[in-house]
């Protein structure tokens, strides 16, 4: 069962679990200002495309909802700075931007309506909620098309974290385990630390053993020996942006696993929310990969730096997994499969059945 | 330039690198005692097979320079206990075991002709000598052997650390780096960290910028994308235990980078004196593979533990890299090439020109 909400809103209040605290301990922050809910996001307290986006749509209404104007314009006017202000914490994050320019664009109608400022705040809470159940849905969804492709007492390898504490609930690639838990299926999970932020040993983990699934967690390099073992049925892996022929980015490390995966005949699933398709973009070639600092590498989690000084680093965040290394890539839509050019645009038509 | 000797005999002392600080602080610590020997073997202060080896055989001298008796029978008695204690550092390093028979042996040589115990005594010290000697000599050879294969500017990846820390000098995949060095090859070294135990970042990495040799730490999971890059021309690793059929266990993570490596074609080179071949072992599936505690995962290196309590952890030591993903075997005695259960007999006998 699902037991942890990475972002709640509950008695008015917005409080997410402060990711940067887990595994060792499990604390919750109450955000009451709009310099509190950047902070989280900045901070990375709030971690997963979907969940800083619902976190900045509950954000900017708990930042409104105390305003004492009368006037709309003024209230609009107001919002949208703190929607900008609140959109600088992380600005590479689409979702985020995404969630405040929905909010926004609702204000907005408002304001030419000429409605009241008590029905402007109403609304930015219910557009914040129709976010969060949105993504929800969308999780849910993934999950049933990817328990599908599952059967009980499997064993699933996971990569990086794409849970309930990436999302509203259930997360993406997670999501058929935490269903198939629910339904009796006795997955065994094993989980690739995912260095070099260790987001599989530190948050799937701790999600998995909340949860009571079976864990495992290996180092990144023992995939093969599990695969070899005969311990994994299915490679379980998110996505952060997937080009036009299927080719996706995704956690540093995911496309290496669909080296050794394909090799062994093994199902490489990738989980992808329609939104996460950029039809823009080819290829994963035109993919641009974010470096980032060689320390996270060097001395981040350690006692004392554990590389010498006078070394370089190269540190990159994501890695482009090939389309013909990708079994089926699951949307909330339905399972795609190849050819993915042109399947991947009918389920973002949600038209997978013609 | 090798500039870092992990355990040498000067001045009539014995001293080695203290390689558990490494890589934050160069330690150089005297060993005095068989218990000092014993100690620094067991706490992996001194570690790598042969650098084993070769600490043993000295330290057998140091512990028994000093022995006041003139009776050779009871000279060699006392001896055989030493190494005996010593043999119990580590009692599944071949090398260990291998370096106090080969002492003991020439003891009881002369033991049989009554010879002398100060003759026994500049025996022991001989026999280490000899075989520092040879590993040396069996390194720079495989460094030859593998500088052939190779041209400058290349990009080489390197996993785990089979380099001058490991042996008595150059190191065994690592010897052609420090060779091509001294003669202006300026290659590019990645090398993965290594996880649990991080000898890539700490050790290997570490040596590499001593000798000014060009360096990039990258975690595994990277391997791909910097292959993928075309930043990487060959990979050279070590080998722990050759199967007969040319299957090679090494450090946890040389398979997969073996994989990963077949499938952009990229040359991977396993570097193995003849020593590390077991004709016994018909193929990898028969080679054992040490399971190592959950710990070095979860918490070892960490200023607090990065994994949940409740989960499970697998740690295996090594994995086993199929022969067909090997390009080549580099040997003392030679490059050897595909059919390898043929070609590695000729190996070890010497006769690879047949």
């Amino acid at each position: 069962m699902v037991e942890v909400t990475a972002v709640k809103f509950e008695d008015d209040k917005l409080v997410i679990l402060d990711q940067t605290k887990l595994p060792g301990r499990e604390e919750y922050v109450t955000l009451e200002t709009k310099e509190g809910v950047w902070d989280a996001i900045k901070k990375l307290m709030v971690r997963g495309a979907p969940a800083i986006g619902i976190a900045a749509a509950y954000g900017l209404y708990v930042t409104m909802r105390d305003s004492e104007t009368a006037d709309i314009h003024e209230f609009v006017s107001r919002a949208q700075e703190a929607a900008d202000y609140l959109n600088s914490s992380r600005p590479t994050a689409v979702n985020l931007s995404w969630a405040l320019k929905r909010q926004m664009k609702a204000l907005r109608e408002l304001e030419s309506q000429e409605k009241s400022v008590d029905e402007a705040k109403q609304t930015l809470l219910e557009v914040a909620d129709q976010i969060r159940q949105e993504d929800e849905d969308s999780c849910k969804a993934m999950g049933e098309y990817g328990l599908s492709l599952l059967k009980p007492g499997m064993g699933i390898l996971t990569h990086c974290n794409a849970g309930t504490l990436a999302t509203a609930k259930y997360g993406t690639s997670i999501a058929p385990l935490y269903l198939g838990q629910e339904r009796g299926y006795n997955f065994r999970v094993f989980s690739d630390e995912t260095r070099p932020l260790l987001q599989g040993a530190r948050l799937t983990a701790w999600e998995m053993v909340k949860a009571g699934i079976d864990e495992t967690v290996i180092c990144d390099n023992m995939a093969y020996t599990v695969m070899k073992k005969g311990w994994i049925d299915a490679v379980m892996v998110g996505c952060d942006r997937m080009a036009a022929n299927g080719d996706g980015a995704n956690k540093i490390g995911t496309a290496g696993l669909s080296v050794i995966a394909k090799s062994f005949g093994i199902p490489f699933y990738m989980f992808v929310p329609t939104s996460t398709i950029d039809f823009d973009t080819p290829t994963g070639d035109d993919i641009t990969i974010e470096l980032r600092d060689g320390e996270e590498i060097r001395s981040l989690w350690y006692a004392e730096p554990q590389a010498p000084e006078g070394a370089k680093f190269f540190n990159p965040a994501f890695d482009v997994t090939p389309a013909e290394n990708i079994t089926a890539i699951i949307t909330e839509n339905g399972i795609v499969r190849p050819p993915f050019s042109e399947n991947l645009r009918k389920a973002a038509e949600n038209r997978l059945e013609d």
